[in-house]
C-alpha cells in the first residue's frame, strides 16, 4: 500500500507533506475530447460563430475549475497557479480541449490541467445536451509535464 | 443557433428560465472509467483493501462535487439534490464509476451525475498518478435519465 | 434600529426568517456602468469583436456571481435562482450592464441582480485595467422588481 | 486586440502568465460609496450605534470577498493576501467605503481592493434595502496602487 | 452497519435519499462554549464594547458557515435555510454560543445549527489566540430540534 | 482593546498585516473528541470495520475543511497548507480526533488544525446522529505549535 503516496502506513488518506520539495517552475498539459452527433457538432460550431459563446463559456469554466482544483480533489494541495490556458480544436465528430497550467511551487499542476480539461468538456456537454444526450467525454489524459524532480514527462501516445 | 438552449437569440450565454417547468422527481445515472497500467490497478485494489481509503476518497470527492455542480458549470441552475450515490467496479485494466443523482425539482440532474463521475475518476487519477501518469479518463457518459418532460432516456450503448 | 430588518432588537445581525412568506415568482433587474477612457473603450469594443471574449467573460462572471450571492452577502438567504441574464450596451464613454434574476421563492432576488451587475463590471475593469486604471464603476442600482408582497417597484430615475 | 492582456492573439480569454514577474510587496486602495435617502442614512447611522452591526457586517463581507476575488473574477490569479482593511466614512447622503489590500507576490491586488469595496457597499444595500430600494453604488474606483513594475499610481481625481 | 444511515448495505458512504420525506417547517438549536483565561475573557468583553467587533465577527462567521454546511459535511444535503440566529452569553470563564437554524424542507437542520455554533466559537478562538492559545471549545451539542417525523427533541442536559 | 490583534485602534475588525513576518516552516496540532452513547460507539466502530466509511469520511471532511479555513474564519489569511493529517483513536465513550497542519509561510496554522478537528468531529456527529442526537463535541484545543516567532508551544494539559 506504501506505493500510493496519498495513503499513510495504515492506509489512511492524508495530504502528503510537500514542505521539503523545492520551489520550481512547473507546468502540465492535459487534453481530452467530447464525442457527439453530427447535429450537435453543427450546433456547437455555429454557436461558436461570431457573438456565440459556446466555447468561450467552456473555456472560462475550465479556467475557473483549474483554480478550484484543491477544493474538488480532496488530497490536492492548494496552489497559486500562475497561468492557465485552454484551447479547443474541432475534429470530425468531437471537440478536443487542451488545458495548460503553470506555477512556481513545490508540487506539480497535473491535477489542475486535468480538472480544467474535464470541466471544459462537461460544460460543452451541458450546452449541447438538449441536442444530444449521448455525448461522451473521452481520452482525458496528461499529455506533458515539465519541471519538478521527475523532469519532463510526455505521454507515449 | 436557436438550437443551443443556453444561448439567447443573439448568441449570448444565459441561464435558461426554468420557472415554468413543473417540480418533478428526476434522476440521472452517469458512468465513466479510468484506464490504467496493471501496476496501478494492483495498487488501487490493495489500497482499497480493508482500511485503505482509495475508492472511499474518490466516492466522497464525487458526491461533494455533484453538490458543487452549479458552481462549476456556468449555466447550470443551483439545485437541492436529494440523493447521490457513487459505485465503483473493477475491470481488468480500469476502474468504472457510476454516479446516480436524484432530486425533486424543475430541471434535470444530468450534469450533477456527470460531474460526480468525472471528479470521482479524477480523484483516482490523483491518488495513483505517482504510479502511472498515463491513466486515461474515458467513456464518461449519461447512462439513464428519469422524470421530467422528456421522460425516461437510456443510452443506446 | 427596528427599521433595519437585518438587525434584531438588540442590534445584532441575523438572517431574517422568511419561512412564512409565500412562494412566489419574483424577479429583479439591476443595472450599472463602468466609465472609461476612449482608449479603453476602443479596446473593449475590439476585444468584443468576433472571437474576442471580453463581454462574454464579464457576462459569465456576473451570472456565476449571481449564483454565489448568499456566499458573498452575509445575511442573504441561499436561493435557487431560476434564470439569470446579463446584457451590455455601449455608451460613448462607458459600458452599461444590466442583470435580470428570477426565482420562484420566498424572498426577492434584488441582491442577486445587484451582485451580478457589480461582478460583471468588475470583470470589465480587470480585463481593461492595463489600459486604464482609472475606470469608475457607477450608477449601480435596482431598476425594477416584480413579484412579492410589495409588488412591482420601478426606479424613479 | 493585443492591448487587452487577458486575451491571447486569437482573442481568447486566458489567465496571463505571471511566473516571470518578481515577488514584491504590493498594495492597492480602492474606494466607492453608496448614496441613499435621508431616512436610510439615519437608520444606518443608528444601526451602527453601540451594539449595532451594520457597518461591521459590511466590513467583514468586504474582507471575505477580497479573499474570494479569484473565485469571482474569472481571469484573476489566486493570491495569498497578507492584509485587508476596510474603513467607512459618512457623507451627507452617502456612506463611503475604502478598502486596502496588501500582498507580497507577483501580481497586483487592485482587483482585491475593488472587489472588497463593491461587496461592502452591496452589503449595506442589502441591510437597508427595506428602507430605500433606490440606493446607488457609485464612484467605485482604484485610488492608489503601490509596488510592482509600474510603481506608484494615484487616481487623478 | 445498517444502523448508520449514511452507509449503504456495503458500508459505502452515500447521500441518503430524502425525496420521499415531507416538506415541513423544521428548526434546530445547538449550543457550545469556549473556555478561556481571565485575561482573554477581559479582552473579549472589552473588544465587544461599543465599536468593537469581536462577537459581531464571530456571529457573522457562524451564520455564513451555517449556509455552507453542505459544503463542509460531506453527506449533508444542500438546504435553503430560511433563518439563522446566533446569540452569545458570557459565563465566568467562557463565552457561550447558541445557534438556531430554521427551514421548510425535507430534512432537519441540526448540522447547520451545530456547524454555525462551532465556527462561531472557532472565530472567537482566532480573535483571542494571541492572548490565550489554550482556549477550549467544549460542550457543543444539539439542544433542541423541532419539526420533522421525529417531532420535538430536547437535550436531557 | 489593543490586545486583540484582529481589531484596529478603533475596535474595527481587520486582517492583520503579516507581510513583514518571515517565511518559516510552521505546524500545529489540535485535538478534540466527540462523546456518545455506547450504542453509537458500537455503530461507529462497526461502520469503521473493513469497507465501512465512517472515519474515512470524517477524515476527508476535516482535511478539506482545513483547506477552507480562510473561507470560514473571517480574519484568517489564505494559506497554502503543505500537509494535513487527521488521526482518530477510540476512547471508551468517545472518538478522539487529532489534526496536524503544516506550512512554510508567514503565519501559523493553528486555525487550520482547529478547523480540521472540528469539522471531522461534526462529520461523525452527522453520520451517527440518527442513533444519538445527544453526542457532544468537547475538548477541542490546540495541543502543540511549532515554528514561528514564538517557537514551540505545548498545551499544559
Amino acid at each position: 500500500m506504501a506505493e500510493l503516496t496519498h495513503l499513510d502506513d495504515e492506509g489512511n488518506a492524508h495530504m502528503v507533506d510537500v514542505g521539503n520539495k523545492p520551489e520550481m517552475r512547473r507546468s502540465a498539459i492535459a487534453g481530452g475530447r467530447i464525442r457527439m452527433s453530427p447535429q450537435a457538432m453543427t450546433a456547437i460550431r455555429e454557436g461558436n460563430a461570431p457573438k456565440g459563446d459556446v466555447l468561450g463559456t467552456a473555456r472560462l469554466a475550465g479556467i475557473m475549475a483549474a483554480k478550484k482544483t484543491a477544493e474538488l480533489i480532496p488530497l490536492c494541495h492548494p496552489l497559486a497557479i500562475e497561468a492557465v490556458e485552454i484551447d479547443f480544436t474541432f475534429g470530425e465528430s468531437f471537440v478536443e480541449a487542451r488545458c495548460t497550467a503553470t506555477l512556481t511551487g513545490k508540487t506539480g499542476v497535473e491535477m489542475e490541467a486535468m480538472t480544467g480539461t474535464c470541466v471544459a468538456l462537461l460544460t460543452i456537454y451541458d450546452m449541447a445536451k438538449a441536442l444530444d444526450k449521448g455525448m461522451v467525454v473521452e481520452e482525458v489524459r496528461l499529455l506533458q509535464k515539465f519541471g519538478g524532480k521527475s523532469g519532463t514527462w510526455r505521454s507515449s501516445r
